[in-house]
This record gives structure tokens, sequence and C-alpha cells, in this order.
């Protein structure tokens, strides 16, 4: 057994609670228009006060679920409430799509042609929904998970990117489906989640999940296939590694399914064979299923999400399965995201390295980094854990 | 006075005619669709039979140059011959807007919202043109050149990516153009080429270059005001020393014009000063003008194509100044490049190396590789000094 589980669980709380969420709260609630400034230096001083519809989503669910499952602290509670007006007042085009980016007065600076501003919205609308007993935000929330099913099943919606001389398809649009839909379902419950849910583990199954060559793929063919041009065999591990811990979940969800535990943990085997890098430690970026030059010229960069994420993936896969084998990773993974990104003198953690582990920039925040990744990550480990001493003892009460 | 003036000249054209078009020619030439096959690993190996129109055009350039300019083979000119047949054919959408990715068989993957593609096609149909004397291809460079000044000057006639809150323009555009029209005007002629060339200098010099900070910016208000955003304040080395190179080649073509001689010189001091790693060697890719955080992830890696560019621009103002100053950069440029990306095994550059100048990976074509600005500056370096050493022996006849 892993030798320090409670003490792995105070880590994380401690880690979030007195380290990770103070570089980002208060400070970053804009009181003058809402909303929050988060694009920050390592400091805590601000780069830009623009805002990340994103990360103003995620925000709002991080601050919302902490005020549902650790404690009750109003200031939290007023915390997701300013995200929600915010994004109500100026996240949504007159075409019912969500931007990507706005300026601190949430003017729109640009929308994408893909609907994880909305993904991102669901579970913020859903958690503080749950927290502040908002039924309108609540009804609002199924909504907007209903527009992305749309969007989802009917791609023809959005303005797509390539011709459709060679049609493909992401594992990003099923995989983060998969969390939206666990969130809604776990915070204020949707008859949708559960079918979905399977419907899109399914899929990743079907068509991404490649046992003939030990890997998971970014993109493929409608029916599956490989593409086998530069873009096509690019996988991101990050990506195999959040749909694994997501099925793991579900599997948890379904009193440990045997053959979704299966699944996650084949993922995780995967991913581990292919990303860890076994000179200088980390997980690459992007990977070639064929071992060819890959057109994303930070492949090989260590990122910081990749991280959090098999840090959930393989505890939650040794806490389902007692492999020894996860908690090895889970340990190694733990000692060399603690060791290289956490900033001991500021908090937090930097977001990029070169492959050597050297730090390649200093930003906390930016259009993509905020706090979402690395407090998730602490706040579901904790709770994990959590969870799963108080069901030991009751079955050893039992 | 540089030391190896006429040695430098000499390994040029070596090093052009002997290493790296050997690499791509012939076995580039796609005996089957036309075009060219240039996305390669290393060793020559195909990594992806996708055709970016970017090269396509680039290739064709070259081809027709090599023939222009330094003799008079057969097989280039066929070779810039199926370029132009394969972009006559595939290179362009209904709406006479160009593609940017194509299949093999050029069928099209992608369109941008960009017109670059159609600036490297105006290169290429011109020397083409003159190689082969069709006047037909002349007429079409003409038009396609007309076209690009239209997109230029309304830029809603292309789709924007932003909204129009924060409006922005590029260095990108007035800078490719200048070398689009100097080209225009070397091979075929076109009596609009000067009158722009110096437009687009003009506002090069007006909006994009701020003596206050020593810096050229690659984006800016349209009033020529700083962004101070992220993306605003992010500038790129490579596209100023373009800028510098090109604006020198104009000082040359109007006698060596004072004026544009210190514009030029300017750039490349504010450069040098921004953007040469003191600690590793080599040209950063990206900076930011006030040193905070920049959102690409591969900000300080070291890109190929800046160090050729900076070889030309540092030569030129060598040649133009007699400053040692520039000697002494173009040697250091010059040596860390030919030391750190040149491929003693197989020939050509790597692309992409880390910070530290160790490779990131080895692929020598790929979307926005191939046989552009390493042959450019190796045929360019060799023709501008072999200029140089005529028009002096001439003057001394004199």
């Amino acid at each position: 057994m892993m030798k320090d589980l409670s003490t792995y669980k105070n880590f994380y709380l401690d880690q979030l609670l007195g380290d990770t969420l103070p570089f980002w709260f208060p400070r970053s609630i804009d009181h003058q228009y809402g909303g929050y400034l988060l694009m920050r230096d390592r400091d805590g001083s601000l780069i830009d006060d623009d805002k990340a519809v994103w990360i103003q989503g995620r925000f709002c669910w991080l601050l919302a679920t902490l005020y549902n499952t650790v404690e009750k602290k109003e200031e939290w509670l007023l915390g997701a409430k300013t995200g929600i007006e915010f994004l109500e007042k100026f996240g949504f085009d007159t075409d019912g799509q969500m931007f990507f980016h706005l300026t601190r007065d949430g003017k729109p600076i640009r929308k994408r042609r893909y609907f994880f501003s909305e993904t991102f919205a669901v579970i913020g609308y859903a958690a503080y929904a749950k927290a502040s007993g908002d039924a309108q935000i609540a009804d609002k929330a199924r909504q907007l998970f209903g527009k992305c099913i749309e969007y989802a099943e009917q791609p023809g919606l959005l303005t797509p990117k390539f011709t459709d001389v060679r049609p493909a398809k992401g594992i990003g649009v099923p995989m983060i489906l998969i969390n939206t839909a666990q969130q809604l379902r776990d915070t204020i419950g949707d008859p949708r989640c559960d079918t979905y849910i399977m419907k899109w583990i399914e899929e990743i199954e079907r068509d991404f999940v490649k046992d003939d060559l030990r890997c998971v793929m970014e993109q493929v063919a409608p029916d599956g296939s490989i593409i086998d041009h530069i873009d096509g065999r690019t996988h991101l591990p990050g990506h195999a590694i959040e749909a694994a811990w997501f099925i793991l979940n579900q599997a948890q969800h379904l009193d440990n399914d045997e053959r979704l535990i299966a699944l996650g943990t084949k993922i995780i085997d995967y991913i581990w064979e292919r990303a860890w890098d076994t000179d200088y430690g980390g997980i690459y970026y992007f990977r070639d299923v064929f071992g060819k030059p890959v057109q994303e010229y930070y492949h090989d960069m260590k990122f910081w999400w990749p991280h959090n994420e098999l840090i959930i993936a393989a505890l939650l896969a040794y806490l389902l399965t007692s492999n020894e084998k996860y908690a090895k990773i889970h340990e190694q993974v733990h000692n060399y995201a603690y060791g290289h990104f956490h900033d001991k003198e500021y908090g937090e953690w930097f977001g990029y390295l070169h492959r050597d582990g050297t730090l390649a920039q200093t930003a906390k925040g930016n259009l993509f980094k905020g706090p979402f990744h690395l407090p998730r990550q602490e706040w579901f480990c904790w709770w994990m854990i959590d969870r799963f001493e108080k069901n030991k003892l009751l079955s050893q009460e039992v």
C-alpha cells in the first residue's frame, strides 16, 4: 500500500488553501467590472487586464466547489458570484455562442470556432447553482450543457477551420464533455448526464485508443482511423490522461466498474510508456505516434497541467486497483512536479519548463493558464483520499 | 574591412549548390502530381506528402532565381515550371484567394485569413516569368501583386480573426510586401513597385519603429501606438530583421540613400540589443517589449530563419557603411548559425533548437520550413558580395 495516503491528503489540502489559492484570491476579484483579473506574473503582478473566458468559468467553478465541499465560506460564494455575473453580462455573443477573450470591461476581442468556453461555463454555473441554490442559474447551466451537446453532435454549427477534404475529430470534445457532465451530475444533476458520459467514453475507447500501437490519439478520421499526416499523427498526452481519470471517476461512480477501470488504467499505461521523459523526467507535451517530428515547436517542453492530470489519474488508479505500479507513478510525477513547477517564493506553479526542467518563463496566468489544473488537482486528490478513507472506515465498522 | 569577403562569397555559393540545394533537388519534384514534396526529416525521408502553398511558391522562386542569376540550367527552369503549373491548377479558391495547405494531389485542406500565399506566389511567378519569358505568367504575377495591394489596403476583404474592439496591424504585411515588390521590380518590372516600396517603408518607420524604446514592434494600433496587452507587446525579431535588409536593399537601389541606410542599420542595432542571447548565443524568437512573459511558449527557442535574415542584414549593413560593428555581428551570427543549425551529416539546416542550442527536433521541412530562408541567404550573400566586388573593380578602373 501507498505509504503516506493521509500525508498526501493533508499535503494537498494545505497546498491548496495555504499556497495555491492565496496566490489568486482575493486579489484577483475585479471589484470595478466584475469577474477576475488572472493574467499574472510570478509575483502576482498583473501582466494584462484582459479576461480569458475559459478561465473566468474555471475560477468560478473552483470557488463554488470549495464552498460546496471544503467550507461554507461566504467570501468564496461571493467570489464565485462575480464570475457568474460577469459571464452573464459579457460572455455571450448575440448568436448565443460564447466569446473566448474579453477586455477588462467585457468588450469582445475574439470568438473561436470551438465551444470550450461553454463547457467551462457549464461547470462554473452548475457549481455556483448548487452553492447558492439559484434555480435560474441551474437552468442556465443545463441549457448551456444542451448547447454543448448540439455543437458536439452537429459539427457544422460552428465555422470549420478546415475544408471537408480530410475530415477529422478530436478527443478534446468527448474528453471535456465527460467531465462537464460529471460536474453537472455531481452538483445540480441532469438526467442526460449518465447516458452521455457512457456514449463519450465509448467513443474514446472505440475511435481514439489504439491497442495495437499502445497509444491514445488526439485526432482521428470520423471512422477512427489514423490520419497519417503531420497533424493527424501528433498526440497530446495531457488530454489522454485527463480522459483516463474522467473514465476512472466514472468507474468509481458505477461501484468500481471493472471494464472502465481496465480502460482508464490502460490509457495511463500507454501514456506512461510514450510520454514520460526518461532522461530528464516530466511529461512531454506533444509526441508523434510513429516517432516522427511534430509541427508544434514546443513539443518537448514540460507544461504544468499534464502533470496535475497524471497526479490525479495515477492516484485514482492506485485507489481503485491497489496496484503498486500506480502508487509509484503517482510518487514519481508528484515529486518531479512539486520539485520543478512549484514556486517556493511566491506560491503557485510556474507553467512552462524547457525539456531539461529549467524555467522557460515566469507567467502564472495568461490566456490559457489560470487557477484551474493545479487547484483542481489539489482539491480532487484531497477529496478522493478523504472519501477513500471514510469508505474504508465505514466498511470496517460494518 | 571584413577580412574574408571573397572567402564568404565562395563559401555561400558552395554551401548553396553543394549542400543546401542537393537536399531538396531533384528529389522533391513530384513527377506524379506536379509541385514539390518538401516536408522532410533530417535524412530527407518524407514526413508528409501534403503541400504548403507558401513553400510551393518559395521553392519555385528559388529555382527560377538560380536560373536567372547563377546558371541557365534547364533542370532548374523545368523545376520552377512544375511549381507554377501546380499552383495554377490547385492554388486558388473560386473566390480568387489562395489556399494555405493542399493534399499531394491538390485538394484544399485549409485556407487562412491572410494573403502570404499570394505574396510568395507573386515572387515565384515573377522569377519564373523572367526565366521562361512567359508573358502570361508575367501578367498573372502583376495581377496577383495588385490583389495583394488590395488585401493590404482594404483589410475587411479577408475574414478578420479578431473583433474590431481593439484594432491592430502587423509589420508582417508591409515587410513582406516590400520584398514582394522588390522581387517583381528586379525580374519582370512593374511601374507600381517603387512608389509602394517607399510607402511601406514609411509605414514601418512611422508606426513600428520606436526610437524611445529602441525596439521594432510586431503589431501596433492603426495610429502606431503600442497595444499594452500580452499580444501587443510581443515582438518578433526575425520580422524586424527582414524589414531591415529589405530597407537596406532599397537604400542600395537608390544609390546608397543615406536616410534609408540609417533606418535599416538602426533596426539592426535595436534588434541586436534586444534579441541576441548573450548567455547561449542565437536570436530569441519572441520578446516582450517591456520584458514581461509572452504568451507563445517557444519564445526563447532559436529558429533557423531569423539567423539567415540577420546574416544577410549585417553583411549588407557592413557593405553599405564599412562599419566594423556589422562585420562583427555578421561573423558572430554566421559562426553561431553554421555551428548549430547546419547538419553536417545530411546537409541543410535543422530548424529548431532549444534556448541552450541543443536540437529540439529533426525536421528539415514541414508546413512552415522549406527551401527558402537558408538558400535565399546563401544566394543573396553570394550575389551581394559579387556585385560589391564588381562595382569596386569598376570604380577602380574609372
